[in-house]
């Protein structure tokens, strides 16, 4: 138990860029507010998305709200907020999906959002 | 010029968590392959992003293929190869775009893809 948890802080504390040996799992969430131009509601699920963190699995977390980069045909700037977040593999990412903090997020910020998108990527 | 270079080794040595005085920017950016089911294609894109990693105000770079994580209706998996970064900031953002290395990656490589996609957040 202390050896598995002296080894998870020592990952945690290794720069990603330096574990080359390692294949992240980056899931990257966008959010589309069901009132897109309340600032209130856009810092609730900001809020919201930051009570995930507490998740173990969760390698490391951005919150993300649209940032002001040129405005062009490809960059879609139609959504209001954002979670990535990496994890070690796909165990990591099932272990966040199932896990109550992120059900409970689902329960009392679910009805900020109309629409969700998911991009579940891994280091090529 | 050594401070400079000797600053930049540090702020990429530290881990992303850890500066949380910083709002970075994430640009991460979805292609379509004109011949989706073409391993040789996709895996020449990969090649082609990483040439990316090169550019110096890059912060972290991931590059990715679809994950193959649960399917879901809110999960986007049409996609083929994936380009996930970190800026400093947005003038870090912009020094990426006019790169010679990011037009020389669009001019070699572009003609694999058919569609892009592009989110810009910024940490909340």
């Amino acid at each position: 138990m202390a050896a598995a948890m002296a080894a998870g802080t020592v990952a945690t504390a290794i720069p990603l860029h330096v574990r080359a040996d390692k294949k992240l799992v980056v899931h990257h969430v966008f959010f589309w507010l069901k009132n897109p131009d309340s600032i209130a509601d856009r810092d609730q699920l900001v809020e919201g998305v930051k009570t995930l963190s507490k998740i173990e699995s969760i390698r490391q977390i951005h919150v993300g709200v649209l940032a002001s980069t040129e405005k062009r045909d490809v960059v879609d700037t139609s959504w209001q907020v954002s979670e990535l977040m990496f994890f070690d593999d796909l165990v990591g990412q099932k272990t966040y999906q199932d896990h109550p903090i992120h059900l409970a997020f689902i329960k009392n910020y679910g009805h900020l959002w109309s629409k969700v998108l998911v991009y579940d990527a891994i280091d090529a």
